[in-house]
This record gives structure tokens, sequence and C-alpha cells, in this order.
């Protein structure tokens, strides 16, 4: 094997290509689908998502100062397609992709995407100029999980959800699972026992 | 379906588990697997690596300045679960996992993981103080990609990478592919076209 340099790109993958949800007091609610997002802090629990300056959803972003990051299931994958390549200027999106806004209590304006698996609620705490993209750096405030992925131990079970993975332009459904966290240096018993449980 | 409030958590997925290497005049090459990773601007290329300040690999990105995002594959799983749970304090993590340092010309000391699918060198061009972590901002100034994983076109095809994504806890292979950017609203017969393509 041997490396081949290329041309400097974004080229980390897989990544999520999450709905974006956002209103303001002057803008209806909007969805705008986000691939360039990641966790950047666990206490408090913080996600970034990079916007370009001419995106319509950017002037909501900042005169609200809140945002929905909304996980895509394989169900809600072809409305987060059209939300990345559909304007929100030119159309309501919730409407014409059949999604409802769900309110969330922790947050004055933007609603949550009822149709989606989980939603993180963010109040922006900064915002870094980096060059094509502005970089919104969110503190979760509130996190909404679809009744039916929390076993009755109060455990989220994410692998019910569904979720869809971003690849250099591909969107791909998660398969098998391959290993927990810990794996490759748990106990034989552990390892029996926790690789069934996720299968 | 109805949501359940939880408890506000990094519950972002899925997302890359990447390994990331580093080096400096002081230190030997060490790689730290880092599941808070993401894109953050396109133009220039940059990512971002969320790092506990009482991490082993803290303070050698500090001195050198630099680090290396290594793309996991599904070989490179096991050794990826490795570094993310042991401490480059104690061993050679190179070493024990059979991995190989490849140099990288942009960079001074991190190099990149010779295995890997493929690698994005950066430069540190701002960190924040975010809480748990400390949030490393880096410009990509070189990738490298498997020579197997080019066409004949100069494409990259990612989908031979076989890579991994991480989800609460849990790694999972790329299932099939559902979709490209922008299927939501192509025309018929690019839709038969690329549809047929990345399968």
């Amino acid at each position: 094997m041997a490396f081949q340099s290329v041309r400097p790109g974004a080229l980390l993958s897989p990544v999520p290509a999450v709905m974006v949800s956002c209103a303001s007091q002057a803008a209806r609610p909007n969805i705008i689908t986000i691939a360039w997002a990641g966790t950047i802090c666990s206490q408090p629990p913080m996600v970034s998502i990079a916007v370009r300056k001419d995106r319509f959803s950017h002037r909501i972003l900042t005169e609200s100062g809140e945002f929905v990051v909304n996980l895509v299931g394989e169900d809600q994958l072809r409305a987060a397609d059209f939300c990345g390549v559909k304007s929100g200027r030119d159309m309501d999106k919730f409407a014409a992709c059949g999604l409802t806004p769900a309110p969330v209590a922790a947050l004055e304006h933007a609603p949550a995407i009822a149709q989606c698996p989980i939603y993180l609620a963010c109040k922006i705490q900064q915002v870094l100029e980096l060059g094509s993209h502005d970089l919104f750096l969110g503190r979760i405030v509130d996190v909404g999980v679809q009744e039916a992925l929390v076993e009755a131990d109060g455990k989220i079970n994410l692998q019910k959800a569904r979720l869809t993975a971003y690849c250099h332009g591909v969107y791909h459904s998660l398969g098998p699972a391959l290993g927990f966290f810990g794996y490759s240096v748990a106990a034989p018993e552990v390892l029996e026992r926790r690789m069934k449980e996720i299968q």
C-alpha cells in the first residue's frame, strides 16, 4: 500500500448529515441539512455546525441564537437530501417534506422535527468565521429521544433509529455492529456477552 | 411518535472514530482515537478534534502544532479501539498495534498511519477551551489516499475503504448506499445511472 497525495479537502468520513432546524421572530421554521457537524465537548455537551454565510438559515441562526440538530434515520433521508439542495427562501421546507415542527421547551423559536429519532436543542455560544463557512458552536441544552428508542432500563437504543451516514457524496445505512467501545481489551466473557447484545 | 426528554449529552451520531497521530521533538509518535471530530470549513479545508487536557497527546499537540487524522477502515478498527482506551504514556501504540508511522512531507513531526485508507494532515490554527475538552482547529494542508482507492479518472472511491462509524458506544460497518447528494431532486435518468454506480 502507498499513499497518493491529493488536493487538500474536507474528506473526513463517515459524517452525520443532520437536519438542522431553526426559526426566529421574523422567520418561519426552516431546515438546512449539514454534513459539517461534530461533537466538540462532553461537559458541557456541545456540537458545532458549519454554515456558509449566503445560506438562508445563516441569518436565522444569527438572529435567534438557537438551532436544533435532528439526527436522520433512513425514513427521513430523502427529506434530508432535499433540505440540503433547496433553499428556504423559496419554500416552506417543513411543508414541502411533510415534516412537522415540534416545539422545544428549552428554546424560544427553533422547533425540532417531530419525525426524526433524536434531537439536540442548542443555544449558540460562539461563532467563528473560518473562511467559506462560519462555525456555530452550540451548547446542547435539551435532548429528545423518540420513546420507542428508550429501553425499560432508561438506556437509549440508537441501533433501532436506523441512522444514516454520509460519505464523500453518498448516503449509507449503518451496517452490522463490529464492536463496542473497549472491545479490544475486554475480558472474554464480557466480549462474548456484549457482542451478542449489539447484534 | 413522541419525544422523551433526556439528560443533555453528546449524542450526535454516527460519527467517525478516527485515529489521530501526533509527535513532537520530545515525544515519539503516538495515536489517540477521537470520536469528537468534525469538518468545520471547506475553504480552507479544516477539521476539528476535541481532546481532554489530561490525555497524553494533548501536550504533544500543543508542543508540535500538528496532527494527522487517519480514517479507520474495518481492518484498523481493533487498533482504533485499543488506541482509544490505552495511553501512550505506558506504551508505544504504533508498535503495540503493528502499525507503521508514515512520514508526511507537509508536517515536521506528526506521521500518518501507513495502514489507514486516508489521512488528513493538519496544522493547528486555533485552540478553544470549552470545558472537559479543548477543541483543536486544524487546517488540512495535505491529504493522502491509498493508491488502490484512486480511480483511473482521478476520483476517490471511498466505498472501497470499508470505513467504520461510531454510534453511541458501538462501532458499525457502513451498510448499503441509499442515495447520493441531490438524489431527491435528480432527473429520472440521472437517478437510475448514479444509483447503479454507487451500489
